[in-house]
């Protein structure tokens, strides 16, 4: 993700020693760094959700208060230290990560003034993503990139699609409402398109569901449209997906053939030995 | 979608120049004007939306009343409009946007002699769809076309996959309905179909269940068989979205055919050899 | 479907004249018959489910049980002259569409002696998938028999998925047994299982639910494992739909390309005119 | 699945005759073992599942107890004798399917210190997939192998769909929290998350829905996004299980590669030219 190679820093021997564990984790101390990073995150998370829990919180509300403290702290070292060690820090700021990281850390400053921000902490799970790296595997790194290529490919498409959806539910939610009446669930143009996403997206609560037969009647039509229309997206990314699969920088050069696996050491096609 | 070079007039000049306003987003009041269009569509959606919430209306019903008045007056304008600039009128009238254009002005008249045809009015979102060229995206164009293109091609299949859904559902219902006799829910055939379908198309609104040992059981095999079903509109989308992945920038210079795939040397129409 | 050529009859002119009607839709008269065959079936059927709803079949029974009468006699005479003038009547009454017809007629005979088996009358429905000829459109039946194909070339793999997923189902549903103890909808292992084909399948009634902590923990755990697993019947029938699209027949006899479409006139990769 | 190549003994010729029927399906005997073991699995099973229904299990106690504990001796019976007469225990002991054995033998043992211990006698059910064998169709393994290959292969991208789906999840749900406050089924962030998880999988109980019309807003374009997402894990499926339908009955003659491609000329990894 992060273009980290833009980001080496020419000044100081400590901050180059300090960019190597923060940013990298191809030596022992920077491997240690984010597996206390990934722990840190995951502690932090955890009291999050435990802090929503009355019984627990009225409990241990203490030792809470002191762990968030002490990870906040620890967090905003850390931002610190990584803005100081970065050579183009504008860009580490601007960055996905960078972001994150400060997201991470301002609603536990602004939970001072607004106590509600506080649950906004959950977004530290974000940072879990940078964390990858721990597992230090290439191809994990490489397989989630086909999957968010694979994605971003077909946003365009899928966003085309998510229109149509909405305009689709809003019509179905605003006959629907023609049709119930103000039946319980019903009562508005709002609750009806509720409902129509609801039932198109196979969801189906059944907190609102058609009363009468002729309701009920518009409801079979619309399940068994958005039964048809589920295809879609489906369709979207899986021939995206495919396009993306195969390494699409190898090629023969004695016959042309592009379709080569990763694996592959001769062409199938011609048993040329391949570069 | 629209055809529009055969709509290009030969008469007056003003004719001209409204026509490229409207019809066109190549000018700076062209896009100005769809911008405005989009604008009042969702305004007047909105206020649909919000006439339906009783404490709304009741406060700014006549704020309401007098937009609805005016986009509706607007409306009514650009339709005579975009039928005296064009050329070929019939086909305007009779096309898909034209028709569209139409139903969105229709129940704003009808509504002074049956108030409940008001909510048709939300017709008028269908409307969105031709502002996707103020987006000027030709690729957007694209896209959604490729998906339409593939859900035409595949329409056929889907129509008999419905056709085999509706009868299958019928005749489970009928089952159920002999399992379930008349509890709750399953008191006639119909309604039993209606239980069958929120079922196999994996809604699951949960209003009807099954309550007997002997009705759960039928449920199960039901649940699995549709998992199996669902697999199949997937399958079909899927396979025509790959098969239309042509080139869509390849066009035959001899024999004008367009529909021409990414490996293909040769147009498969004329023989002829692709540059 | 039903392979129609070895059932040519070779006596009576008669029975030649009935069977060009009865069998065949390319005649006027053929085509007028398979019309009222399938008003009858769509008769019928309505008739059926309008006696399941009480104040309706308090109003109209004499109404529909004369109807019913006439078209159970109608089709048996149609049934007795099916076998009558087909040549082969082994052949016809134990394939597909004899089998149907068999079992659309016992039904109304055997009310006389156990009422409730009336509802199987539902299985004309079954019939209308012969009426497809109706629409004269072999293209039809080709697209539909690309689904058939491939459903049936994936078979085996989905009663593998489907025996799978029935042990998953199990085991899954034993444990939560395990965990939510006697809780309401858990008080039995089959009840459980219930719980758990509801929850894979993404149906999701409702009217069984976790209720404790531990238990909720366990279906998110479940929930998530079954989103995985929905891909698996998708990828089948999709893979198998996509090996069976082109033109299988078709081949370039210059360069042996196999990649033809249905439409094409010349080889898309050598340019050679095709046969 | 079990690589029993390796397992030959080569000791006593009782041993061999042994190891023939228990291991292997290609004697009549061996067939006849592997239907009784299937008969006693289901058996085994079903008694299992009526235990847990009171007014069965105090009609038939007695004799689901004595049934228990003969198929229970059987079994263990049958495991000696499978570790006795392999040549490789250890390797036996450790696989799949000896782990299996195992574990569908211990619960029964527990039980007398820890009744709740009995249902997980349900894991016998895993033993059915080893009786694929009886019907001895190479096919049936061969695409259970497809399956199997095609969910190994898309594993690390089905690990970081999961991944990235719990870290959404969370997030959503902790949303979700402070948009519907304490409102029931909202209570704590854990009961949130569970709410969200339930609405991305599309399952939608409905034990939980949202209340406040924010609620359902959020809900809303929760809904949507997951429809986008569903398609992921199916484009990833399908993706590798068209990738993988290779001819199993090719091999390399040189190399013993076994990864051919229908469509592969020379071998891919030796580049030897293919028969």
């Amino acid at each position: 993700m992060e273009r980290e190679h833009n980001l080496v820093p020419e000044d100081a021997w400590w901050k180059h020693y300090l960019y190597r564990i923060i940013y990298r984790s191809d030596t022992k101390l920077g491997k240690l760094f984010d597996v206390i990073l990934l722990l840190l995150i995951l502690v932090s998370t955890a009291i999050i959700m435990m802090e929503s829990i009355p019984w627990l919180d009225k409990r241990y509300h203490l030792t809470f208060l002191i762990l968030e403290w002490i990870i906040s702290i620890l967090f905003s070292i850390e931002y610190a230290t990584r803005i100081a060690v970065v050579k183009n820090k504008r860009h580490y700021i601007f960055s996905f990560f960078g972001i994150i990281d400060f997201l991470s850390l301002i609603p536990f400053y602004l939970s001072f003034f607004f106590p509600v921000t506080k649950y906004f902490l959950i977004f530290r799970m974000l940072r879990m993503l940078r964390v990858f790296r721990v597992f230090n595997l290439m191809d994990f790194m490489n397989d989630g990139s086909v999957i968010v290529r694979a994605l971003k490919n077909s946003s365009r498409k899928i966003y085309i699609f998510l229109l149509f959806l909405i305009i689709f539910s809003v019509i179905v939610g605003s006959m629907m409402f023609m049709v119930e009446g103000g039946r319980p669930g019903f009562e508005t143009i709002p609750q009806s398109i509720y409902w129509a996403v609801v039932t198109v997206t196979t969801v189906g609560y059944g907190d609102v569901s058609p009363i009468t037969p002729m309701g009920k009647f518009f409801a079979v039509v619309l399940m068994l449209a958005g039964y048809s229309i589920i295809a879609v997206p489906t369709g979207i990314v899986t021939a995206e997906m495919r396009n993306k699969r195969q390494n699409l920088e190898k090629i023969c050069d004695r016959c042309g053939n592009e379709d080569i696996d990763d694996d592959a050491r001769y062409c199938k096609q011609c048993g040329k030995k391949l570069a």
